[in-house]
């Protein structure tokens, strides 16, 4: 059985993990850093392995002894992103068994990883195109994952009759929107604490599935 | 004085840019349709003037007869595409004097837009890292005039005891958001039409500034 502070070790250690100061330390982990600035600055097609290895204080031939290619430096970004925001939303998810708090959580958390991680998650949610089709069709499935969570926590919520919605689908992908977007617009130098950002992003999901009303318990208990 | 027909007529007009099959004619248009093609497949960095001169059946020396630099090309897709944007949500909110109508319509029709253009769209709000710092200023004032639209819109909804939220401006940016990022996700492949998307899109705006009250009447005025 799985207790509630069980549910709640779970979320905090996710995130954690996208509070960690440096997720990637070492060699390895400061390559991919010096690659995400580097994509972030060039675009994928831009940078070439000799710009990441000079952001990496490296030689290029150090690169390859990590990565063989600047494709698998992307994919590995993008794989790790999309692990992270899934067991993200999956631990949110776990922490209730009331839909209304599962979506509220999960949207929160949510755009917690896409603020205080945006470089990090505009790389791995904007260069699917760049990425070899083994590699896309992982990370598919990985996205893949993500979606279903959502829809079932909205599909659990109109069931429970604390939801209503025309097109649970079209719904599921405008509250990803919300989230993602994030990271095109949100800097640390603006006026919005991410904080502020994911509490009023949480209230405007629980808006778009018709839940209004449970607002103010879902404040409350959070 | 603005009569209802001269209101329809002008939102009729910006939308027939939006649905006309080849909206930049002749060889600068031509440039323009090979530019935003080659961004999209290379990246603004990756695409060489080459690239762009190739993909549009002309020499290297052909394009510099139109354009003086890749960056003068990306700016006029962003210039353009702005603008558009921009005349597409004051005509729609001009369709009205009503907040609620006003916000369907225009979320309808920016929605419309970022679906029908996705391709355009996504260059016209992805790159904004890759024009000049002057270039950049003028994109700026063209998306803080898409943003006030929609922020006297909400404001003026909430005046009018239609609306609600307890913040305008990280409830217009959700709004954004949720359309914008249809550039990201939106094929002409995929199960949904443009105007399925663009129609739920507007329910959900109403839904996300509390008007949920409103769907019917706008439903069957629309």
């Amino acid at each position: 059985m799985v207790t509630n502070s069980k549910r709640r070790s779970r979320v905090k250690t996710a995130l954690e993990r996208v509070r960690a100061e440096d997720p990637n330390a070492g060699t390895r982990g400061r390559l991919i850093d010096a690659a995400i600035s580097t994509f972030a600055a060039k675009g994928f097609h831009g940078a070439t392995t000799r710009d990441i290895a000079t952001a990496a204080g490296m030689s290029p031939a150090a690169v390859y002894v990590h990565f063989s290619t600047k494709e698998e430096l992307l994919y590995t970004i993008m794989r790790d992103g999309h692990t992270l925001a899934r067991d993200l939303v999956r631990a949110s998810i776990a922490t209730s068994a009331d839909p209304t708090e599962q979506l509220y959580r999960a949207i929160y958390n949510f755009t917690m990883w896409h603020a205080r991680r945006h470089t990090r998650a505009r790389i791995t949610n904007y260069e699917l195109g760049a990425i070899s089709p083994d590699h896309l069709t992982e990370i598919r499935r990985l996205r893949n994952e993500i979606n279903a969570l959502m829809r079932e926590t909205v599909e659990n919520g109109v069931a429970a009759g604390q939801f209503t919605t025309p097109d649970v689908r079209l719904t599921v992908a405008a509250l990803l929107s919300i989230t993602i977007d994030v990271t095109r617009w949100y800097t640390e130098s603006g006026p919005t604490k991410a904080e502020e950002v994911a509490a009023h992003y949480g209230l405007l999901a629980l808006r778009v599935v018709g839940a209004g009303d449970h607002l103010p318990r879902v404040l409350a208990d959070a």
